[in-house]
């Protein structure tokens, strides 16, 4: 199985799709090289997109996780007519997930510049939830700061900033929301703090279930005595892969990375 | 003549020069699809940073300014043995402006990860001044402060990143302030707020001084009947550039820009 991300934020969709099918190979391809896709035009997204999932399909991946919701929003519908393995996104299982859990029909999304810019979550919720109140917001600061390692509650910094983000949605009446960008789940806990009672819902968590579950559920899934091999590509240089990698999967292992280039 | 920069902070480099040469062509090539270079790898700057000056090669100009930090302090050695246009940077000018301006020879540097990493500032600097101490500082909130727009003073989480990051430069004595990067110059006024009563080295506006006058200086400078024509390149969409572009080159005009592909 293939995992691609425009960086490593897609390491923690990876890490629950690892542990949910344990004897599985996968490859997981980081466009280190040209991260972050979240601020880039709707062309040059799909562009990258579909050399992300070139390389990984060119290495006979049987389905690909999309670990990066820039990409799930903006890019599936040109990914699905190129490539004829079954893509897997974070955004519709966060949309489903959301949509069980709100009380209220009130549901924020917060996410990358294109996220929010492609209205892909307010579509796909209203799909299913049409009466749902659905409020966006793009909150490009937040990279930034988790990967300065500003994520701990009382870091005055990611608390100021993540509640000039947030306060419109707490007193919309939010019950629900969408972390829509894999690095946000980093800044869980103050996150939790601007919003009191909402539930949150780990896009990157939810995809990587959705995935699996739809592979036993087809039966694809390995053979179950062997333990999965898994490869991590990378497009800028792989020095200082594992210190960086180490914050989202939450291990100190030994990772095999190579780089890779993808023109 | 041509100028690039990792994005649109070498605007500032391209105005200073377009002003100070009023009737030279100059072409601009912003890497939009890749920006940042601060954050990556020696070898990816360097690699970038040869497509980035082998286009304007090939269009022909006669000389290049390097309006980008990172590059300048990377990727130099490389450039000049590889082409063999002149190449103007924005780091030896700042280094000669900072050791004519200090008094009490201790000069702080601010950049990115990959400037301050290179260490380039500082070799640089002990060249001419084998006393002076120097303190550097990588600031990466920077960036992405300024490209949200987070530059005035009051604005607190502006004002207090920078406070953090100048903190120590301010209490070690410096009296000259290096700013290491092209977007640094739009936070003038926080950093000044910061740093008393320093003097800051603009090194973008330096480096393109620099660039002019050795032009003057060589008698190779344009035809004074006729106005320059600026051409601009970016390699992401061209959309949005010119709301971009005019936070660096403080104008509204019309410019005209169109999307390349370097590879």
């Amino acid at each position: 199985m293939g995992v691609f991300d425009s960086g490593l934020g897609g390491l923690s969709g990876f890490r629950h799709l690892a542990q949910l099918m344990p004897n599985e190979d996968i490859l997981y391809l980081g466009d280190t090289g040209r991260v972050p896709y979240g601020t880039r035009s709707r062309e040059t997204i799909i562009r990258y997109a579909c050399e992300d999932a070139g390389f990984l399909v060119n290495r006979g991946v049987k389905a690909i996780l999309v670990a990066c919701n820039t990409v799930s929003s903006t890019a599936m519908d040109t990914l699905r007519s190129t490539f004829s393995v079954p893509f897997f996104d974070v955004v519709t299982a966060a949309v489903r997930t959301a949509a069980a859990s709100t009380r209220n029909g009130c549901i924020g999304v917060i996410g990358t510049e294109a996220t929010v810019r492609s209205g892909v979550y307010g579509r796909q919720i209203r799909q299913i939830m049409p009466d749902a109140e659905v409020w966006e917001k793009a909150c490009p600061l937040l990279v930034p700061l988790v990967e300065n390692g500003r994520t701990r509650p009382g870091d005055r910094v990611a608390e100021i900033v993540t509640e000039e983000y947030l306060e419109e949605l707490r007193d919309r009446g939010v019950d629900t929301l969408i972390l829509g960008c894999t690095h946000y789940r980093m800044l869980k806990d103050v996150i939790s703090g601007c919003m009191k009672d909402a539930v949150l819902v780990d896009s990157g968590a939810v995809g990587a279930e959705d995935m699996a579950g739809a592979l036993l559920d087809l039966g694809t899934a390995a053979d179950r005595s062997r333990a999965g091999r898994h490869t991590f590509y990378v497009t800028d240089s792989t020095e200082g892969f594992e210190k960086q990698a180490s914050i989202f999967l939450e291990t100190e292992e030994h990772l095999a990375v190579s780089r890779v280039d993808l023109n």
